[in-house]
């Protein structure tokens, strides 16, 4: 199906805004596939898809925010195995409200997070859409040694590479209108930042890190994977990384909670040995895996079980 | 955002459909990314999105048929650059109306494929859709040498693989409720074949294939994409080749106007010097590159310019 000479434009323009020089092109952008010398160590591929009115409002979210986040969050997939991320390709399907201007500036927010670690926006697929907007990402990226979610051990720590439920408050804000108000709740809410930051501290430790995965359903949620129903754990809401608009924000639900259940922190969890908990000073230490089945709240002055799981729909 | 228990279950049986012994494997489908041991030679990568109502309609495409679809028109990319698939990743954002065994048929459609190739599905998304259905896939091969569609020369032949405008007719019939007259050419419209067979002979002869692409917004527009605005193309209608089913359905459009203007036959183009033509027996004279711009019909008596250009718009 042809494109009008007006849109080969449109795609020019994109690709002379996402093309970089990468030694390992081989075949750039513009032919019927991508074309690229392999990167040292293993492959890790991901594919995270975001619909208009499941994951984002187009009231709130600007081009800029879609372009970055839709990229941050398969960015994170990276950075959950312990991978570097090189390569992605993204598919769009755009209604016709959507300009020019609009696609630019999302391709400008993905190619602002690309180039800060170093990937490419290589491919991908634009499509008319007569019903709103869904944006599909793949990334390609490497690493020496996988860092997978089996693995955690009874005893072994649960920490966390940063603040959760800050996405939720920022959420929060922006449905309240109050956006203003909490400005890092709100950044963290449409632009989160993949951890590929923390991709050298965990390959280096890499023998020590019992179990890896990012924190995008909330920490009950995603600690439950972790526990493979052949662990409980312990939660220890009083140690919660929570930031000061999460506190702040207040609400139908407390700061805590958001750390339970909000989801799109895009911060790590990890499961580690007490003994070798020294290695991660900068995580913050939020349950301790157990030998019996389980999920509890742990407080100063007694432990309360989490009985029923909850949490948003996105299938 | 978290799954219901129910829906992890819908996750459990694609994943069991899916999943296959696979020895570049390290981490399988089910963590936060999918990692592989790099295959020999070039990676190669695609990414290709359809949209309902733009790409399909639900009335007339099957799950089976789109899981099918889907899948092919990204293993063409690869057969286009003459490359073998290895890997694919799925993203649905899926309305509430497709029920479960939808979705288990679009994957039967799909791994049906996929297995043909050896190809395996390994990641993927899975969405609610407020409207209507997206399908985005990514598809990962590898080749030794890449074929690429820049390296025409004037006097080059242009061949192709196999029947042009039989999509269209397939198409028309299933629009016209005709579908049960002209079977061979609804099933190449609806599970259209990627020339993965090619890829051996390809590789072959690689030193001899000038250009290569694969047809898919039909004849007239993809073969000006080879001549780069660089060279001119006479096509010869007379050999054009046509099937039965495109001959026979008649219609506002002629055979040769499908085989012309008609996309999505997903045989492959080729730009091969004269000398080199034996290679390729089974692969059908449409063309010649000139060195004088333009392009034009050759009939026996003489020949017509094509001025103005026209197709389906996807964007």
């Amino acid at each position: 199906m042809q494109n009008t000479p007006k849109e080969w434009q449109v795609i020019q323009n994109i690709r002379s805004r996402v093309q970089r020089h990468n030694s390992h092109t081989i075949v750039p952008l513009g032919d019927d596939g991508y074309v690229f010398k392999n990167f040292s160590g293993f492959s890790v591929i991901a594919q995270d898809m975001m619909v208009e009115d499941v994951h984002f409002r187009l009231d709130y979210a600007s081009a800029f925010d879609l372009g970055h986040k839709s990229l941050a969050v398969n960015l994170s997939d990276l950075a959950a195995m312990g991978a570097n991320g090189h390569l992605a390709q993204v598919s769009l399907a755009l209604p016709k409200e959507l300009t020019e201007s609009w696609l630019d500036e999302f391709y400008r927010g993905m190619t602002t997070l690309a180039d800060r670690y170093g990937v490419e926006v290589v491919g991908g697929d634009l499509c008319a859409s007569p019903r709103g907007l869904v944006i599909d990402v793949s990334v390609h990226g490497s690493c020496e040694t996988p860092l997978t979610r089996k693995g955690a051990q009874a005893g072994d720590l649960l920490l966390t590479s940063g603040p959760l439920g800050l996405s939720t408050a920022g959420l929060q804000a922006l449905r309240e209108d109050r956006k203003t108000l909490f400005p890092d709740a709100v950044a963290r809410h449409l632009r989160p930042e993949p951890r590929l930051d923390l991709v050298p501290q965990l390959q280096k430790n890499a023998s020590k890190v019992h179990a890896l995965m990012d924190c995008s359903d909330g920490l009950v949620n995603d600690s439950l994977i972790l526990t493979r129903n052949a662990l409980g754990l312990h939660l220890f809401p009083e140690n919660f990384p929570l930031h000061e608009d999460t506190k702040e924000i207040k609400g139908e639900t407390s700061a805590y909670e958001k750390a339970l259940w909000g989801g799109e922190d895009y911060e790590l969890l990890m499961a580690v040995s007490p003994a070798d908990r020294h290695l991660f000073p900068t995580w913050r230490e939020v349950g301790q895996f157990t030998e019996s089945l389980g999920m509890f709240l742990v407080h100063g002055d007694g432990k309360e079980e989490i009985t029923t799981f909850k949490g948003w729909k996105h299938f």
